[in-house]
């Protein structure tokens, strides 16, 4: 099998914490043992028209694997589920509802997460921050809750770690700067989990090593 | 096969519209020809405990099939497209770029989308809201400038419509109201392309028939 060639930038707007989201796809890889290629791109190289062939929205990661060219790290997760042993159960219901757990983290707790996140980066100096604040905290804390709930003292969402813990754990960490976890013990534990496999510690290493270049001394995240 | 059981709310918070997303899935169901059974649910059981047991965030649709209990749209699409023909293409390399769209409709342009969506909602009466709108909308406008780019004069997003078009479709049809599509007349048509489809209008015409009950008077959507 050929390796897989990723596309991720050589900056990072996070200072290496790994939040970008060519980390879930390194995360990914190392987790099925599936080594991989990067084409490293350049601040701004993101949005020019080469990069744009591989990725309608100007973003990371890419993947190419032979005649296959994927953009969004969700789907790019699923194919290496399908296709490696690692991040799947073997059976047809429970690949099923590691599935349920990757839509849940990118499309039910993600946006919530996001909405906090970037209140915070965006309009911290708007006049309207602190007043538009508790709303968005408190759709987001909707959800923590019930998340936390159904966790409740497992390891991992449903039985073994899968892609859907993966992702999760990755929309999760977003939260690490805005202290919220401090009130969900059990989903502070579930994150610290994630991070402490191996093969989240050996992405993040790999993620580091290439960044070489800087984003402009404006770009304000 | 027996017929799978979907839950749907028996009230609507868009007049029937069909964005909810029970619609997504039965509309889905209808393309594939797959039989389907309806759970109604009242305004308020869907944060009871017996729909809690099905969906841990209280929401609908949820998906029951032999000893398969799924929540998320987007997974219980890509199961009936995994187990049923006529939502994915045949080969390997188009099912994962199917897969792709389905992603990028959830996680890239849903949540700009449902921004807008939300502003216009939640945050009309706030003292920020004119001033806040025209960033949101900014984000939203270059989403749109890239999809529109990317379908050009495509009737579909890659090939023969897809569970990716549904979702995309599902997703652009809740900017209705706010008549930002009228910017991009390939968008448009690409949407009333998707509800001109004869599944479409069996699957709004099921939501319809099942909206015997009504939201409380207060409920703000």
């Amino acid at each position: 099998m050929t390796r897989p060639l990723l596309t991720a930038y050589n900056w990072s707007p996070d200072k290496g914490a790994g939040l970008v989201r060519d980390m879930r796809v390194r995360w990914a890889l190392e987790e099925v043992g599936q080594p991989y290629h990067v084409r490293h791109l350049n601040w701004g190289e993101q949005k020019q028209p080469a990069h744009r062939a591989r990725h309608p929205f100007g973003q990371v990661p890419t993947y190419e694997e032979g005649g296959l060219v994927l953009f969004e790290s969700g789907a790019i997760i699923l194919h290496i589920a399908q296709t490696r042993p690692g991040l799947f159960p073997e059976d047809e219901d429970g690949k099923a509802r590691a599935a349920e757990w990757m839509f849940a983290a990118l499309n039910t707790v993600e946006p919530v997460v996001w909405d906090l996140v970037m209140a915070r980066v965006l309009e911290r100096d708007k006049p309207w921050f602190e007043e538009r604040l508790p709303a968005v905290e408190a759709r987001l804390r909707e959800r923590l809750d019930e998340l936390s709930v159904r966790l409740g003292e497992a390891a991992w969402l449903d039985g073994a770690f899968s892609a859907g813990d993966l992702l999760m754990v990755q929309v999760l960490r977003h939260l690490g700067a805005t202290g919220i976890l401090h009130s969900y013990p059990n989903l502070a534990a579930y994150v610290a989990r994630g991070e402490a496999r191996p093969a989240f510690a050996r992405a993040l290493a790999a993620l580091r090593a290439g960044l070489t270049g800087d984003p402009p001394a404006d770009w304000p995240y």
